[in-house]
């Protein structure tokens, strides 16, 4: 993509309002726009990043045997009450239709359409386990939302969830898809940073399970376990006695993280309010045992940039980069062949066509982040000047060597 | 994919509370679920189409020039109260934060988003033009909501909005987006049907345009020019005595239609009331000229599902089918090989391995609709029956056969 052909413009200074690092930097280097508190746009190169981390999760979903559907925003409050949710969910938009008088609800999660959905299809242990997920937006009131894509109040989800005829099989899928998971944070980039952490189950199961991120943005506050690497949330450190919930070490480190993912065993909570059951082999009756499995789009990438910048822009892992180069012309015209070349080749590169000074173009090669800058310039000559972001040094090229990066 | 791994099931009778054949049909063949009234849930196979268009969609709206970008669906009331409309749009959907006390508003278009964005970037005539486009789920409270995908009150649209420095240079552009929408609905597999349709312009301009496709389940009326193939909407056909507004000609036959897409000239409509100016090469300031681009997607799979059926269920397009092979194995096994073999050339295969009659098998894949229905039985031996939706004559070919239309 040619850089004179996007509209957004980076911008030299921090915005207003904006308490974030990652809602800083996106803003500066025009990746979302801020439309109000919690509420974000998403400009073409915050969707390009965007895009990248869902087809990552959607292929390793569908690797699990996910199979998508994409249900409504607009869900009948009917359903939340029949789950004792209506009155409890504090973060519920509800409103009511004008001409229908029907009460709505914004969906902030989908157990109570996702269920009575699986009503219509599940009879018997035949039609089961299946697992269905969906990437949407999702909504909830939050009463602040000051850490930019960390916590909006419309957000993008992937949710899985899953269908079983017994507890053990929910406990198979499950362990299924929280290794799932640890592929996913690593090709995102953040694996390295992501810890699997036990947190609370609620009143129907012992635990769920988080995937938390380190960043001194986080919100939560988990402990480590310095011997096998699993993590505890603050929130059942006490219940646990400090010990790891795996080995019972109880060498464990405080860390600020946050949440990128969690997994619940949702056993019959829903599936009893819906009465949603399966015919065994034995022709008896059954509750249908459910799994839901969340990862947030939207904070994965406020997370990505909390984690991974530096005081001059973000620093974006090569899987979820908008672009994988940035070539960089300083003399009008000198990139034309090289840009011409390159896509022809497949590859992802935004090309800084515009009338600007070395400079402009570098530091907003920098602030935008992109993974490899290429820099061709009368110095250059016939070569290229190949940087990798985050690193200081640089070398002259020739285009054949770029083939082992392309 | 294989068909036991569907969790959809296929139902015999009509749905109850459905009168359009469009909903009936999509939710007989299981290609969506109904929520409530206007509010649908996209199955596997009904979200397979909707991205077959979405894919469609992107491509022509990246030729001629789009950037793709995705709004909030939350949108401040504010804005909406700037440009006047927040109290004569008759089906927003409004609601207030519970925290936060502030107005919402559900967006059902995106003009009062996406103009006030543009002023963050756009200052000279040298920004201009600029075109972005949004593919993403819109609301409406509709007071009725009884023709299926045809009327939601959530639905999927893409919308186009182009910037220009001139009215010339949005005339341009404007016929540029018209005769790419002619595309699309050739690829879409209902060009035949669709008709260019000048409609009214509303207070700032002479006339707007839709593109109509004909259908007895559609709620509007057209004139069509019997000489030049263009249409009228019934709502401007007296201020234009009854004339074709293209070539003069009287002779226009009355059809019944269904609005799959609309184009507007918007002038200067939403950046006056924003104040989204741009100083001219003589340094002067203008307002920015705007057009915008819908196409419901939502209700294009129902409009495809009206035009493109027969008693037995629908026959899709093949672009836009979820599937191209609808393989049915009549013995248990029987079609696995082909099944891996026509996936591993890179063909899209729903491969029945249930274990059914061949009646039900047969009356699914009709009801289903999926173009191409191989059958593999005892009786076909090594090779392949192979018959086309809509069609009545099978034949019998080799796998080397399939070649030509894989």
């Amino acid at each position: 993509m040619r850089q004179s052909e996007l509209f957004v413009k980076t911008q030299r200074e921090d915005p207003k309002e904006e308490e974030s690092v990652n809602a800083k930097l996106l803003i500066r280097a025009g990746y979302v726009d801020k439309v109000m508190a919690g509420v974000y746009t998403l400009l073409p190169l915050g969707q390009r990043v965007i895009k990248k981390i869902e087809g990552i999760i959607r292929e390793e979903m569908e690797r699990i045997g996910g199979v998508e559907i994409f249900m409504p925003t607009l869900q009948p409050a009917a359903n939340w009450e029949k789950t004792g949710r209506y009155e409890v969910y504090d973060t519920l938009f509800k409103f009511k239709s004008f001409f229908s008088k029907s009460d709505y609800v914004l969906g902030p999660t989908h157990e109570e359409i996702v269920t009575p959905l699986m009503g219509k299809f599940v009879f018997s242990y035949k039609d089961l386990p299946l697992a269905v997920f969906q990437i949407q937006n999702k909504f909830r009131d939050e009463l602040r939302s000051k850490s930019g894509l960390l916590r909006g109040r419309e957000f993008l989800m992937k949710d899985l969830y899953s269908f079983h005829s017994s507890e053990e099989d929910l406990e198979k899928f499950y362990k299924r898809v929280s290794s799932s998971y640890g592929k996913i944070f690593r090709r995102v980039g953040i694996g390295r940073l992501t810890y699997f952490t036990y947190a609370s189950g609620g009143t129907f199961s012992k635990y769920s399970h988080e995937f938390q991120t380190l960043t001194s943005a986080g919100e939560d506050v988990i402990y480590i376990c310095n011997k096998c690497r699993v993590a505890v949330n603050r929130e059942i450190i006490e219940d646990l006695h400090g010990a790891c919930p795996e080995c019972g070490n109880k060498d464990l480190r405080e860390e600020k993280a946050i949440e990128v993912a969690n997994i619940f065993p949702l056993k019959t909570r829903f599936s009893s309010a819906f009465g949603l059951k399966f015919a065994g082999a034995d022709g008896r009756e059954n509750l249908v045992q459910m799994g839901c499995y969340g990862i947030g789009l939207s904070r994965l990438l406020g997370t990505v940039v909390e984690v991974a910048h530096d005081d001059k822009g973000i620093i974006w892992p090569e899987q979820i980069a908008p672009f994988k180069f940035h070539l960089i012309e300083l003399k009008k015209g000198k990139g034309r062949d090289l840009y011409r070349r390159l896509t022809k080749a497949g590859a992802e590169v935004l090309y800084d066509d515009r009338e600007a000074t070395a400079g402009e173009k570098f530091a907003d090669a920098d602030l935008i982040g992109i993974p490899w800058r290429l820099v061709v310039s009368e110095k250059t000559k016939n070569k290229i000047e190949i940087k990798k972001r985050g690193e200081s040094k640089s070398k002259l090229v020739n285009y054949g060597d770029l083939g082992r990066i392309l």
